[in-house]
């Protein structure tokens, strides 16, 4: 549930290859992606091209289903015109790979007729797009990226570990964000436009489900505190920009006189689901512990390394030693104790509606 | 003249910092580009967005103020709706790059108000847009990069010394690709857009102007084998995938008859530049052979390296170690005598206009 906003992501598509997790959650978005595309394919009536938009696309690989279905979706649909898929992410994001990804794989949506693919390098709390101009937006494991770092936690990287004025000003930069988010998509989206979002969320009580693991790699800082491989002020400078939001949280500006609500969305469907963990099952059938550690220590690293590790002021090569010593640190953790680390992320599933403009709206 | 489309360029911006000739190569194309944005304006007659396509972006620093200057054309010719700006390259090009430089340049066309930037990963050799839906078309020093390398060149690395066989091979594929580049501009142009290509060129001896750089380069790869720094094999294999065409074999596709004028587009200008030399003036006031031979050598070894030396199956350090002794050793070739390598590029300046389709064409 993890993708750097803040930073570089870890390149050469180490993300894509570790986004397993990634991958199986925006799976639970597909049922509302397929009801949003009946729902708009009957708004385009001309041969004017449609654009879709992937809020958040990284490295590609979890958007060409998605994407393909929405292609699909819109031709089954009875929609002829050209589609737009455009891919978005901060500019930092490794387009490279995007693209490579995008006319590379076998199971591309490239292979569709009358389609071409696009990106923007602009964060999504901002505008993309023309007014009025995005008929299906998509965003999946992306939203829980916070624009910046509020200020740090205490004794801790992870957002679920902040209590007392650390908690209050994530909670407050989380608000603002989603607020900005909406209401960017508010302009953009067509009437009657709609876009999905699979969200990283929190049950009730703040967890995200990945506590144990987040504390594996916190403890593995401290460790690296400790034998002096980084100093203490560099440990406090360490966060992950992220929040993982409640529903409530994330539902908050749909109410009546909410921003969302002013700016002309409304929410047609809410809810939160579980994502069992990825790697357990395997291990549970092999009894493979390193096979399991390798594989969830790589996944840890590439959503948390760009902004743990590659922004500590150090050269190249030291930094790179810091992290295999860090995230090695993590594998032994893991291997030691499977059972102890398991990983069940929330998943928030929102189906959201542009509502028709006031006056006469572009047809 | 010098843009990589068969390999990554070289990264972190290299290409950018190093591309003064290509920018200035590129001011060549503005009166074309001011005259063009005059005729399309007109077209524009609702507030649907308007698209500008950017053909071969490479880092985008030398595409901000053509891009800048069209969006305020359009806007002086009474163009008040939104402009989509497309930037493409090729799926190995640093788009990151391209996007950190257009947020975040001082000129950046972005402070213009509703402006939108895009990126397309995809060879201008295909099909990149829709339709009928671009209005204005710009390519500035990047069609002289080959879709591929249609066979070694004996004994040199540089198109401009090719003979018998191996010339005639680089003729076809270059008028394969020029085809190409305008079928697919001529389907994407909507009617009476336009496109001005600043194209790297030759005059009708076939001399690019900078036949002795790049008989330094290859010397310098002649003495990386005689020392045993690069294999006999490795160098047969080096190429510079670039053609620079004569006037002739630009405008040939025009005539009557020929495969663009077939596809409905006319040549409204067409005229030939020579570039003076970029850097000899600057040595001709210092004296300073040794920041002459800095800048040169920088400049070769942006736009060469990435298909001479990192393309060779040898592990990362190995290639920078021999692309710095071979770019160490044209440098100390340009600092023994700066005179001789003066270098004056050709530009082919090109405006061309898509004719009205046949038939209810798109409004």
């Amino acid at each position: 549930m993890t993708r750097d906003l803040t930073g570089e992501m870890e390149g050469h598509g180490a993300y894509d290859q570790h986004s397993l997790a990634q991958h199986s959650a925006g799976s639970f978005g597909m049922p509302l992606l397929e009801r949003a595309i009946g729902e708009v394919a009957p708004l385009v009536r001309d041969d004017r091209a449609v654009t879709v938009a992937d809020l958040g696309a990284a490295g590609g690989r979890n958007e060409l289903d998605p994407m393909g279905a929405a292609i699909a979706g819109l031709r089954s649909g009875g929609v002829s015109a050209p589609v737009l898929v455009v891919h978005t992410d901060i500019p930092t994001n490794d387009f490279t790979t995007l693209f490579e990804t995008i006319e590379n794989s076998p199971n591309t949506y490239l292979h569709q007729p009358e389609v071409y693919a696009f990106a923007a390098g602009r964060s999504f709390y901002e505008r993309i797009f023309p007014a009025s101009s995005v008929t299906f937006g998509w965003s999946a494991v992306a939203v829980h990226w916070l624009s910046r770092v509020p200020q740090p936690i205490p004794d801790h990287v992870y957002c679920a570990f902040a209590t007392g004025a650390a908690r209050d000003a994530f909670v407050r930069e989380s608000a603002a964000d989603w607020d900005a988010f909406l209401g960017a998509r508010a302009a953009e989206l067509r009437d009657e436009g709609q876009v999905v979002v699979v969200g990283g969320a929190a049950t009730d009580d703040g967890a995200s489900g990945a506590e144990a693991l987040m504390d594996a790699l916190n403890d593995a800082l401290h460790d690296a505190v400790a034998t002096g491989r980084i100093t203490e002020r560099e440990y406090a400078g360490m966060t992950v920009p992220t929040w993982n939001r409640t529903l409530a949280e994330f539902t908050a500006p749909f109410a009546a006189g909410g921003p969302a609500a002013e700016a002309g969305l409304e929410l047609l469907e809410h809810s939160i689901a579980l994502l069992p963990d990825q790697y357990l099952p395997q291990f549970r059938a092999s009894g493979d512990a390193s096979a399991f550690a390798d594989s969830v220590s790589a996944f840890v690293r590439a959503f948390t390394e760009p902004s743990l590790i590659e922004t500590l002021d150090r050269p190249a090569d030291e930094r790179a030693a810091i992290a295999d010593s860090v995230y090695g640190d993590v594998r032994t953790r893991l291997a030691a104790a499977p059972d102890s680390f398991e990983t069940t992320w929330r998943v928030a599933l929102l189906r959201i509606r542009r509502t028709v403009r006031r006056g006469p709206g572009p047809t």
